[in-house]
């Protein structure tokens, strides 16, 4: 039977923690396509949330080979710990296009996606928070199933995007600079889906 | 000495089913290419094959999840059904293309790329079937070797084909959608080419 | 306390031998770029330079296969022969770009992207060498520190090449083509700083 004890819930917090780093690189990226002002300045601190992620999962990894027994296998810890680091890894190149690609206004379609990371961030965290409590697998189903839902739904707003983009964008370094705002935009929603993949794993090996 | 008992052939068995699944999903789009119609339906019908394939895969881990032993390391047998899946997820990417894309009418190479992944997909579909048989080791090498080969063939007119594109297609808008799609065909065969390669590891371990 | 037996060693000198293959793959790429004459045969060259990494990373595997025992876990010695590979794939993959795209003359700024390839190959190199001694791990970090650096050097040259390259260059077929050069260049670095971050996870089980 599983069950964590006290000294093993430090990577459960370490977890939250990281997933909490994601939720907020995800909120400055809104805020930053919704209030398009001060770009450069919005960027930096976005960049200085990915730094601060990469810091939090060093300590997870120092964590990991400190710790004799772990409360999940060491390869899942390792692998939730980077692809929390990836989401945010993915936030930063999307605020890093705007500044190289010199963009000067955001498409309605980007900022949709853009919501829909911030939502999806949010259930990644809200499924770190249950992965302490495994055994209630019925909520931690659910928000596997709601991020499955969300990246479906980028998938769909995505699609859609770039066939509206190569429809009305006429001048081409326009489309080139969007469309891969709109890869980044939709990797970040796929690599949530992989943490949500990751955890089903680890759900199914321990109940 | 290595002996697959009847219980440990199921994950043959998914291995050789999901195989089979990228050979259908390969099979529908070198169809969609040739015979360019009714192309939304025929995305439809590559996207459901893709779901089904992820049932599959899933399947996969469930077993393994309740398995105390297994006939090959747990974590290749994780790698292969993922890789596996990933044939079809890159198939089902360059079929999405021709709808996102508006496509009008497809390219002779592409064409030779699309047939190239039926065939490689085919070997792929060989090399589990004969997975189970490993001891018969040579079977196996020549697939192995065959994969590489076709891995190698489509290279060469990858390289080709996106010369050509930028030489022969003043339509910038055009060649950024065929790049695209180009990417994704070559991909497609690197990634049967990485199933190889994981099974080759396997193989190694076994004799 | 860990300690490399005789045995053991060989992995280091594979590793040692692998690196040293990335390096000369690394120069010649730099060679090509600097004295841009013979394309063609050049990027031949080091087509065969990758090859013989290929051959070096199945040598590794082999031996690992054949190891009861060995001096750090399994899978880091599988993941950074991969990762060496994957540096001169990526060295590879921007050779071949010259000839697909029939580039006429190589811009300032992937050159010095280049040399900075050349420059943290020696240094992934050094880190294979001093990998065998663990315990002076103060030289090891050093390297490690030194490869970041020199990735996060890589990052800044590639943002303002970018925003340079939408910028100044006009003809949207070139801007796609030097987009996916610099992204190569960008991307060996990335691979470098991999190995590094591997070596810092095994660095940490040991000491």
């Amino acid at each position: 039977m599983f069950k964590v004890s006290p000294k093993d819930e430090i990577f459960f917090d370490f977890f939250v923690a990281t997933a909490e780093n994601a939720c907020r690189a995800a909120e400055l990226l809104e805020e930053l396509m919704i209030n398009y002002v001060n770009v450069r300045e919005k960027v930096k601190i976005i960049e200085e949330a990915e730094h601060e992620c990469d810091k939090q999962v060093h300590k997870i990894l120092q964590q990991l080979n400190r710790s004799f027994i772990t409360p999940i296998d060491r390869e899942d810890i390792d692998l939730i710990a980077k692809e929390l680091d990836n989401i945010t890894d993915n936030i930063e190149s999307t605020a890093h296009r705007f500044n190289m690609f010199n963009v000067q206004s955001i498409h309605e379609d980007a900022i949709r996606l853009a919501k829909l990371i911030t939502t999806c961030t949010k259930e990644v965290k809200a499924l770190m928070v249950e992965l302490k409590n495994m055994k209630k697998s019925k909520v931690l189903t659910e928000k596997i199933i709601e991020i499955n839902r969300l990246e479906n739904e980028a998938d769909d707003i995505f699609r859609s995007a770039i066939t509206k983009l190569f429809v009305t964008e006429k001048e081409p370094l326009e489309v080139i600079k969007w469309k891969e705002i709109y890869d980044y935009l939709e990797n970040t929603l796929d690599v949530c889906e992989d943490v949500a993949n990751i955890v089903e794993g680890v759900v199914m090996k321990h109940t």
